[in-house]
């Protein structure tokens, strides 16, 4: 990466000089709406037909309680339709850009980079070395998925095998690093990357504004600009993004989090004043895993920043994973479905929404993050027993 | 449904006037690109991955064949995006529409309309039906799936379970027009249904050309327009309207079916000179299993308004499908993927297009034409044993 002390401040312009950076290598991705998830969203949850809610085991017993009725209207960011499927090709464009213009393309040719990824930062890396000719070295765990290994191969990226813990993985990459002289790009914890992710966000923000518009045009009288974003939150980098283009707009950023086995890194630690700095969890949100990065932190820690964070069970994601492919068609990783959990089924969120957006309501940004999985991964999440 | 004799003709005009008059009731669907599947469309079968085609048990011993490299651009138009999911909501509308003018609103609130169907043309009456505040009474087998059921219901439709016999289902139609006056509304085999699916085509000639002229106020030469359509022939309503909607411009119509237990009955019929009658197949496409309608054939069976039908396997659908989700991201039903299919893996088609199309390549249009299916349904397709 850039050296830290060469990096542009954390700033909404920043991410509007990063968003003209990228612009040549990325997709502007669509924002759809749907009014069957718009209609679920306004229903309060004990009012709703029971099958667009998670199994009821999933709620405390006095499921009447569940009745906040928010008024809101979605307008879903399609990264799924990003280039390489997920967010993640913005950040990697935008650090390795910035990689080049601070070191020279040609050393940066000689050295290469590296990182250490089974996700979609591996592919959006490769995708951009790639594109700039610069070679990639990609540490992978050996049991990472084939499909996972063949689409950072396919990239053209030296993919090499490690072990699965993180000490493992380190120690390639390090070797990899004395070897051949490569330059480490992070996932998430550095400002490039930040900067990059954010740049969504301005797209989100402008788009809604057509929309709008267009309504306005029709003789359909509504609010013209996005009131909040809810976006998923792992490591950090998108969500910290997003808060730094949105700051000083008075659009209103929420992370969303899986809670289970201590997901929910983030809301824990704001809670108690303090970035949770190791998590171990299988959630079916696998983006999600990782703790918040130090970087990221000092963002989402600052109240001005980041509204809140909530956070949802695996059955309330599975339930709003079905929802956006069953009603909005929109194919979609686990991870992305988090932000619509929240609005759909998380309660404490929900009567928020309706105490500050009143009766007016709000239109909420919702981030769907990434579309890489495979029909065998929906198939065991949804497989019935015959 | 109107009497046939005030139908306006089958022609490239009435599909404009029926657009016009659905307009404000439809959605204008997305037309989508992706690069990952152009790229395998025009990589000859042989040369393939392995994990793009369908289970080599599915191909003739002699995969070395597999030699044809058509050159194509595809552009799909993303009708599952429709309103009620799948483009019967434009038949629907049209042909209820026409039915007011020709009769009155008020007789037509009076007598209600009925139709029999399990699928998509069900919620497309019944929403069509609420629209203009007409009585919908649809006759549904009693083993139909729940979740048809409930969103037929949903649009406010009066739902009358039947047997599952096209015999025992008029039956009971018959029993509702004898009780109400309801006028029939047939799925496929009328001339204003026709007109109505195919008012897609003229959107998607349109989009793109707006695309492709995009791209060349980017410096990007290509043709500027679309060379060929290939949409599912079920009943024939669809396919139909779009030759109708096509015939003249010069832009050729392809056909796509199953080919499981004689579901490819329009290519069958156009082999053999005469309209096939009867289809039994348990195809996966499940919106594909009837046979072509009377009007539709006249149509289809026209070489000046419909250039081919061709048919793929169980296994090149699912392929296809699971292509259409994974790199598109596109949610859609087993019907809806049979055309890239045919694009995908049918070598005879592969082989027209590269002698056809030549060097310079086709804009092909292929079209999405449902997404209603569940998780489950796709858990069953795909689902491995543990």
């Amino acid at each position: 990466m850039a050296a830290l002390s060469t990096c542009p401040p954390l700033t909404r312009e920043s991410v509007q000089t990063a968003h003209k950076r990228i612009k040549p290598y990325i997709h502007v991705t669509p924002v759809v709406t749907c009014e069957t998830i718009n209609t679920i969203a306004n229903t309060a949850q004990k009012d709703r037909d029971a099958s667009v809610n998670p199994p009821p085991e999933d709620k405390s017993s006095s499921s009447e309680n569940f009745t906040a009725k928010p008024k809101v209207r979605l307008f879903f960011k399609c990264e799924n339709q990003q280039r390489i499927g997920a967010f993640k090709a913005r950040g990697a464009f935008h650090a390795l850009g910035r990689l080049i213009d601070e070191e020279g393309i040609e050393s940066v040719r000689q050295k290469g980079v590296v990182t250490h990824s089974s996700g979609n930062h591996a592919q959006a890396l490769a995708l951009a070395a790639k594109t700039h000719h610069v070679p990639a070295h990609i540490v992978m765990p050996s049991i990472s998925t084939p499909s996972k290994i063949a689409g950072t191969q396919s990239h053209g990226a030296n993919v090499i095998f490690s072990g699965s813990t993180s000490v493992e993985r380190e120690a390639v990459v390090d070797e990899v690093i004395k070897k051949t002289g490569a330059t480490l790009v992070p996932p998430y914890d550095h400002p490039d990357i930040i900067l990059g992710q954010g740049t969504q966000a301005l797209e989100l923000e402008d788009q809604v504004v057509e929309i709008l518009s267009h309504d306005a045009s029709l003789g359909i009288r509504r609010k013209t600009r996005l009131d909040a974003v809810v976006a998923p939150v792992g490591g950090g980098g998108m969500l910290s993004g997003i808060c730094t283009a949105m700051h000083g707009t008075g659009i209103k950023v929420f992370g969303a989090e899986p809670n289970f086995e201590g997901a929910n890194d983030a809301e824990l630690g704001l809670k108690f004043g303090q970035r949770v700095e190791r998590v171990s969890t299988l959630t079916i949100a696998d983006g999600l895993r990782t703790p918040v990065g130090e970087i990221p932190w000092t963002i989402l820690s600052n109240p001005e920043k980041l509204a809140g964070v909530f956070s949802v069970s695996e059955e309330e994601i599975k339930a709003a994973l079905r929802l956006a492919m069953e009603r909005a068609k929109l194919f979609i990783e686990p991870s992305a479905a988090v932000p619509l959990a929240v609005i759909l089924y998380n309660e404490e969120f929900r009567k928020l929404v309706e105490r500050e957006a009143g009766p007016e309501g709000w239109n909420v940004g919702v981030v769907l993050s990434g579309g890489n999985t495979t029909v065998e991964a929906i198939a065991r999440l949804f497989q019935t027993v015959h």
